[in-house]
Protein backbone atom coordinates (compact mmCIF):
# COMPACT_ATOMS: atom_id res chain seq x y z
CA UNK A 1 0.00 0.00 0.00
CA UNK A 2 1.31 3.72 -0.96
CA UNK A 3 0.79 6.08 1.60
CA UNK A 4 2.59 8.99 0.28
CA UNK A 5 0.63 12.42 -0.55
CA UNK A 6 1.91 13.97 -3.69
CA UNK A 7 1.96 18.02 -2.89
CA UNK A 8 -0.22 19.81 -5.82
CA UNK A 9 0.08 23.36 -4.31
CA UNK A 10 1.12 25.15 -1.69
CA UNK A 11 0.62 28.38 -0.08
CA UNK A 12 2.13 30.10 2.89
CA UNK A 13 -0.09 32.10 4.97
CA UNK A 14 2.13 32.97 8.23
CA UNK A 15 5.97 33.80 7.61
CA UNK A 16 6.87 34.57 11.56
CA UNK A 17 9.97 34.77 13.42
CA UNK A 18 9.98 31.21 15.05
CA UNK A 19 7.39 29.35 12.75
CA UNK A 20 6.35 29.65 8.73
CA UNK A 21 2.42 28.01 8.20
CA UNK A 22 1.20 26.83 5.28
CA UNK A 23 -1.61 25.01 3.59
CA UNK A 24 -0.85 22.73 1.00
CA UNK A 25 -3.09 20.75 -1.42
CA UNK A 26 -2.14 17.02 -1.30
CA UNK A 27 -3.06 14.12 -3.41
CA UNK A 28 -3.43 11.13 -1.26
CA UNK A 29 -2.59 7.29 -3.20
CA UNK A 30 -6.08 6.76 -3.83
CA UNK A 31 -6.58 9.71 -6.03
CA UNK A 32 -8.50 11.52 -3.68
CA UNK A 33 -7.69 15.31 -3.26
CA UNK A 34 -6.80 17.19 0.50
CA UNK A 35 -5.42 19.80 2.43
CA UNK A 36 -2.71 19.99 5.04
CA UNK A 37 -1.77 22.71 7.58
CA UNK A 38 1.48 22.81 8.58
CA UNK A 39 3.99 24.00 10.91
CA UNK A 40 7.91 24.54 9.50
CA UNK A 41 10.08 25.10 12.89
CA UNK A 42 14.00 25.31 13.05
CA UNK A 43 13.90 22.56 15.75
CA UNK A 44 15.94 22.20 18.78
CA UNK A 45 18.13 20.14 21.22
CA UNK A 46 16.91 18.65 24.65
CA UNK A 47 19.65 17.92 27.76
CA UNK A 48 19.75 15.71 30.14
CA UNK A 49 22.46 17.36 32.22
CA UNK A 50 23.81 15.12 35.32
CA UNK A 51 25.57 17.26 38.03
CA UNK A 52 26.48 14.01 39.58
CA UNK A 53 25.22 10.96 39.52
CA UNK A 54 21.75 11.52 41.18
CA UNK A 55 21.34 15.27 40.34
CA UNK A 56 19.96 16.52 37.25
CA UNK A 57 19.21 20.02 36.30
CA UNK A 58 15.69 21.43 35.16
CA UNK A 59 13.99 24.75 34.68
CA UNK A 60 11.04 26.20 34.96
CA UNK A 61 9.46 28.48 32.70
CA UNK A 62 6.08 30.63 31.86
CA UNK A 63 4.74 28.85 28.29
CA UNK A 64 2.59 31.69 26.94
CA UNK A 65 0.69 28.67 24.70
CA UNK A 66 -0.50 27.13 27.73
CA UNK A 67 -0.42 30.40 29.90
CA UNK A 68 1.84 28.41 32.69
CA UNK A 69 4.66 27.81 34.36
CA UNK A 70 5.90 24.16 33.81
CA UNK A 71 9.33 22.38 34.79
CA UNK A 72 11.28 21.25 31.93
CA UNK A 73 15.24 19.74 30.92
CA UNK A 74 17.06 22.54 29.48
CA UNK A 75 16.29 22.75 25.76
CA UNK A 76 16.32 25.54 22.99
CA UNK A 77 15.90 26.10 19.60
CA UNK A 78 18.87 25.39 16.46
CA UNK A 79 19.68 28.43 14.74
CA UNK A 80 19.64 28.40 11.38
CA UNK A 81 22.33 25.81 9.45
CA UNK A 82 23.49 25.42 13.56
CA UNK A 83 25.10 21.66 14.10
CA UNK A 84 22.47 20.23 17.04
CA UNK A 85 25.70 19.24 19.21
CA UNK A 86 26.66 22.76 19.28
CA UNK A 87 23.49 24.15 19.85
CA UNK A 88 23.27 21.58 22.65
CA UNK A 89 26.54 23.13 24.22
CA UNK A 90 25.11 26.62 23.71
CA UNK A 91 21.76 25.79 25.25
CA UNK A 92 22.54 24.15 28.18
CA UNK A 93 25.12 27.06 29.26
CA UNK A 94 22.70 29.73 28.02
CA UNK A 95 19.97 28.28 30.47
CA UNK A 96 21.62 26.70 33.73
CA UNK A 97 25.40 28.32 33.65
CA UNK A 98 27.02 24.92 33.16
CA UNK A 99 29.26 23.60 30.71
CA UNK A 100 29.71 20.11 30.06
CA UNK A 101 32.85 17.33 29.25
CA UNK A 102 30.93 14.98 27.67
CA UNK A 103 27.99 14.16 25.74
CA UNK A 104 25.74 11.73 24.24
CA UNK A 105 23.53 11.57 21.56
CA UNK A 106 20.07 10.14 22.42
CA UNK A 107 18.97 10.58 18.66
CA UNK A 108 15.94 12.52 18.43
CA UNK A 109 12.10 12.77 18.16
CA UNK A 110 9.24 14.46 16.56
CA UNK A 111 7.24 16.11 18.61
CA UNK A 112 3.78 16.80 16.98
CA UNK A 113 4.58 14.94 13.51
CA UNK A 114 0.93 15.67 12.42
CA UNK A 115 0.95 19.45 11.76
CA UNK A 116 4.42 20.23 12.99
CA UNK A 117 8.40 19.22 11.43
CA UNK A 118 9.88 20.53 14.67
CA UNK A 119 12.58 17.99 15.06
CA UNK A 120 14.23 17.67 18.28
CA UNK A 121 17.97 15.88 18.65
CA UNK A 122 18.02 14.88 22.22
CA UNK A 123 21.58 14.71 24.79
CA UNK A 124 22.89 13.20 27.83
CA UNK A 125 25.68 15.81 29.10
CA UNK A 126 27.83 14.55 32.02
CA UNK A 127 30.71 16.20 33.71
CA UNK A 128 29.40 19.05 34.59
CA UNK A 129 31.31 22.75 35.09
CA UNK A 130 29.73 25.64 36.21
CA UNK A 131 30.68 28.78 33.93
CA UNK A 132 27.78 31.43 35.05
CA UNK A 133 24.87 32.27 33.36
CA UNK A 134 23.90 34.10 29.87
CA UNK A 135 20.65 33.84 29.99
CA UNK A 136 18.97 34.58 26.50
CA UNK A 137 17.48 37.97 25.89
CA UNK A 138 13.29 37.92 26.41
CA UNK A 139 13.44 34.53 28.07
CA UNK A 140 13.31 34.24 31.45
CA UNK A 141 13.77 30.61 33.77
CA UNK A 142 14.15 29.38 37.13
CA UNK A 143 16.84 26.81 37.86
CA UNK A 144 16.34 24.15 40.02
CA UNK A 145 18.27 21.07 40.74
CA UNK A 146 16.69 17.62 41.34
CA UNK A 147 17.41 14.22 42.98
CA UNK A 148 17.14 12.22 40.09
CA UNK A 149 14.92 9.33 40.74
CA UNK A 150 12.39 11.79 42.20
CA UNK A 151 12.36 14.07 38.47
CA UNK A 152 12.23 10.73 37.01
CA UNK A 153 9.36 9.81 39.49
CA UNK A 154 7.07 12.77 38.34
CA UNK A 155 8.00 12.29 34.82
CA UNK A 156 6.53 8.31 35.38
CA UNK A 157 3.60 9.75 37.31
CA UNK A 158 2.94 12.55 34.97
CA UNK A 159 3.52 15.55 37.31
CA UNK A 160 5.79 16.51 35.02
CA UNK A 161 4.00 16.59 31.09
CA UNK A 162 6.46 18.00 28.63
CA UNK A 163 7.02 15.66 26.08
CA UNK A 164 10.37 16.21 24.97
CA UNK A 165 11.69 15.92 28.98
CA UNK A 166 9.56 12.37 29.04
CA UNK A 167 11.51 11.25 26.11
CA UNK A 168 14.97 12.36 26.63
CA UNK A 169 14.70 10.66 30.17
CA UNK A 170 13.56 7.59 28.66
CA UNK A 171 16.14 7.50 26.37
CA UNK A 172 19.29 8.45 28.89
CA UNK A 173 17.84 6.91 31.86
CA UNK A 174 15.64 3.52 31.21
CA UNK A 175 17.71 0.03 29.22
CA UNK B 1 10.80 35.74 40.82
CA UNK B 2 8.01 35.93 38.54
CA UNK B 3 7.49 34.15 35.23
CA UNK B 4 4.09 35.02 34.01
CA UNK B 5 3.87 36.53 30.84
CA UNK B 6 0.86 39.29 30.32
CA UNK B 7 -1.04 39.17 27.26
CA UNK B 8 -1.04 42.96 25.67
CA UNK B 9 -2.86 42.03 22.23
CA UNK B 10 -3.53 38.91 20.21
CA UNK B 11 -3.91 38.95 16.41
CA UNK B 12 -4.77 35.94 14.67
CA UNK B 13 -3.15 35.23 11.69
CA UNK B 14 -4.66 31.96 10.53
CA UNK B 15 -7.51 30.51 11.49
CA UNK B 16 -7.59 26.58 9.62
CA UNK B 17 -9.16 23.39 9.91
CA UNK B 18 -6.73 21.71 12.46
CA UNK B 19 -5.10 25.10 13.82
CA UNK B 20 -5.45 28.62 14.80
CA UNK B 21 -2.34 30.91 14.45
CA UNK B 22 -1.94 34.07 16.67
CA UNK B 23 0.29 36.28 17.14
CA UNK B 24 0.64 37.78 20.41
CA UNK B 25 2.71 40.92 21.91
CA UNK B 26 2.83 40.17 25.54
CA UNK B 27 4.85 42.05 28.57
CA UNK B 28 7.55 39.92 30.72
CA UNK B 29 7.99 40.55 34.41
CA UNK B 30 11.01 42.67 33.88
CA UNK B 31 8.26 45.02 32.11
CA UNK B 32 10.07 44.10 28.71
CA UNK B 33 7.82 43.90 26.03
CA UNK B 34 7.94 40.80 23.68
CA UNK B 35 5.85 38.97 20.69
CA UNK B 36 4.51 34.96 20.92
CA UNK B 37 3.83 33.28 17.77
CA UNK B 38 1.47 30.57 19.10
CA UNK B 39 -0.60 27.45 17.70
CA UNK B 40 -4.21 26.63 18.98
CA UNK B 41 -4.68 22.89 18.53
CA UNK B 42 -8.18 20.60 19.99
CA UNK B 43 -5.41 18.42 21.37
CA UNK B 44 -6.20 14.44 21.24
CA UNK B 45 -5.39 10.98 22.61
CA UNK B 46 -2.31 8.14 21.64
CA UNK B 47 -3.44 4.28 23.05
CA UNK B 48 -0.76 1.83 24.09
CA UNK B 49 -3.23 -1.20 23.29
CA UNK B 50 -1.87 -4.67 23.92
CA UNK B 51 -3.63 -7.49 22.16
CA UNK B 52 -1.83 -9.96 24.09
CA UNK B 53 0.90 -9.59 26.57
CA UNK B 54 3.54 -9.27 24.21
CA UNK B 55 2.06 -7.79 21.16
CA UNK B 56 1.47 -4.18 20.52
CA UNK B 57 -0.85 -2.14 17.95
CA UNK B 58 1.06 -0.01 15.34
CA UNK B 59 0.34 2.33 12.45
CA UNK B 60 2.06 3.46 9.76
CA UNK B 61 1.23 6.71 8.48
CA UNK B 62 2.65 9.08 5.91
CA UNK B 63 3.19 12.00 8.13
CA UNK B 64 3.47 15.35 5.52
CA UNK B 65 4.73 17.91 7.75
CA UNK B 66 8.05 15.18 7.56
CA UNK B 67 7.44 14.23 4.26
CA UNK B 68 7.90 10.35 4.83
CA UNK B 69 6.26 7.26 6.74
CA UNK B 70 6.71 6.71 10.29
CA UNK B 71 5.42 4.27 12.93
CA UNK B 72 3.44 5.40 15.63
CA UNK B 73 1.04 4.52 18.37
CA UNK B 74 -2.58 5.03 17.28
CA UNK B 75 -3.76 8.32 17.98
CA UNK B 76 -6.01 11.12 16.94
CA UNK B 77 -7.72 14.68 17.50
CA UNK B 78 -10.26 15.42 19.84
CA UNK B 79 -13.26 16.85 18.70
CA UNK B 80 -14.66 19.67 19.72
CA UNK B 81 -15.95 18.85 23.80
CA UNK B 82 -14.79 15.32 23.60
CA UNK B 83 -14.20 13.61 26.45
CA UNK B 84 -10.46 12.36 25.93
CA UNK B 85 -11.51 8.35 27.03
CA UNK B 86 -14.69 8.11 24.50
CA UNK B 87 -11.78 9.63 22.07
CA UNK B 88 -9.63 6.95 22.94
CA UNK B 89 -12.14 4.48 22.38
CA UNK B 90 -13.08 5.86 18.82
CA UNK B 91 -9.65 6.39 17.49
CA UNK B 92 -8.45 2.50 18.61
CA UNK B 93 -11.54 1.09 17.01
CA UNK B 94 -11.17 3.72 13.88
CA UNK B 95 -7.26 3.18 13.14
CA UNK B 96 -7.07 -0.50 14.63
CA UNK B 97 -10.49 -1.99 14.44
CA UNK B 98 -10.14 -3.21 17.67
CA UNK B 99 -12.79 -1.98 20.89
CA UNK B 100 -10.47 -3.02 24.27
CA UNK B 101 -12.27 -4.07 27.58
CA UNK B 102 -9.68 -2.57 30.14
CA UNK B 103 -8.51 1.01 30.00
CA UNK B 104 -5.87 2.96 32.27
CA UNK B 105 -4.83 6.81 32.10
CA UNK B 106 -1.20 7.23 31.88
CA UNK B 107 -1.68 10.82 32.20
CA UNK B 108 -0.87 13.73 29.63
CA UNK B 109 2.00 15.56 27.92
CA UNK B 110 2.35 18.23 25.90
CA UNK B 111 3.76 18.07 22.76
CA UNK B 112 5.39 21.18 22.43
CA UNK B 113 4.69 24.12 24.52
CA UNK B 114 7.21 26.61 23.29
CA UNK B 115 4.98 27.32 20.38
CA UNK B 116 2.00 25.07 20.85
CA UNK B 117 -1.12 23.90 23.32
CA UNK B 118 -1.58 21.18 22.19
CA UNK B 119 -1.77 18.76 25.15
CA UNK B 120 -2.55 14.77 24.48
CA UNK B 121 -3.90 12.23 26.59
CA UNK B 122 -1.90 8.65 26.93
CA UNK B 123 -3.96 5.76 27.55
CA UNK B 124 -2.83 1.18 27.90
CA UNK B 125 -5.52 -0.41 27.02
CA UNK B 126 -5.84 -4.44 27.19
CA UNK B 127 -8.53 -7.18 26.81
CA UNK B 128 -8.99 -6.43 23.00
CA UNK B 129 -11.79 -7.58 20.69
CA UNK B 130 -11.50 -7.32 16.75
CA UNK B 131 -14.54 -5.48 15.68
CA UNK B 132 -13.45 -4.06 12.22
CA UNK B 133 -11.94 -1.48 10.81
CA UNK B 134 -13.59 2.08 10.21
CA UNK B 135 -10.74 4.13 8.75
CA UNK B 136 -11.45 7.87 8.91
CA UNK B 137 -11.81 9.88 5.46
CA UNK B 138 -8.83 10.77 4.14
CA UNK B 139 -6.39 9.59 6.42
CA UNK B 140 -3.84 5.93 5.15
CA UNK B 141 -2.40 4.21 7.60
CA UNK B 142 -1.21 1.05 7.54
CA UNK B 143 -1.53 -1.23 10.79
CA UNK B 144 1.22 -3.24 12.75
CA UNK B 145 1.44 -6.05 15.10
CA UNK B 146 4.63 -5.81 17.24
CA UNK B 147 5.77 -7.59 19.97
CA UNK B 148 6.26 -5.26 22.72
CA UNK B 149 9.94 -6.08 23.46
CA UNK B 150 11.18 -5.76 20.29
CA UNK B 151 8.85 -2.29 20.20
CA UNK B 152 10.26 -0.65 22.96
CA UNK B 153 13.71 -1.40 22.17
CA UNK B 154 13.10 0.72 18.69
CA UNK B 155 11.47 3.62 21.06
CA UNK B 156 14.97 3.73 22.94
CA UNK B 157 17.62 3.13 20.47
CA UNK B 158 15.54 6.16 18.17
CA UNK B 159 14.28 3.98 15.32
CA UNK B 160 10.65 4.83 16.90
CA UNK B 161 11.13 8.47 16.87
CA UNK B 162 7.55 9.83 17.40
CA UNK B 163 7.22 11.60 20.87
CA UNK B 164 3.86 10.68 21.85
CA UNK B 165 4.32 6.97 21.01
CA UNK B 166 7.94 7.53 23.06
CA UNK B 167 6.38 8.93 26.44
CA UNK B 168 2.89 6.56 26.26
CA UNK B 169 5.29 3.40 26.21
CA UNK B 170 7.41 5.44 28.72
CA UNK B 171 4.34 6.14 31.04
CA UNK B 172 3.13 2.56 30.17
CA UNK B 173 5.44 -0.13 30.87
CA UNK B 174 8.36 1.87 32.71
CA UNK B 175 8.82 1.27 36.53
Amino acid sequence: MNLEEKTLSSECVYDGKIMTVCRDEVEISTGRKSFREIVQHSGGVVIAALKDENTILAVKQFRYPLKKTILELPAGKLEKGEDPALAAARELEEETGYKAKNWKSLGYIYTSPGYSDEKLYLYLATDLEFVGEHPDDGEILKNYEFPLDEFIKQVKSGEIADAKTVCAIMRAFYD
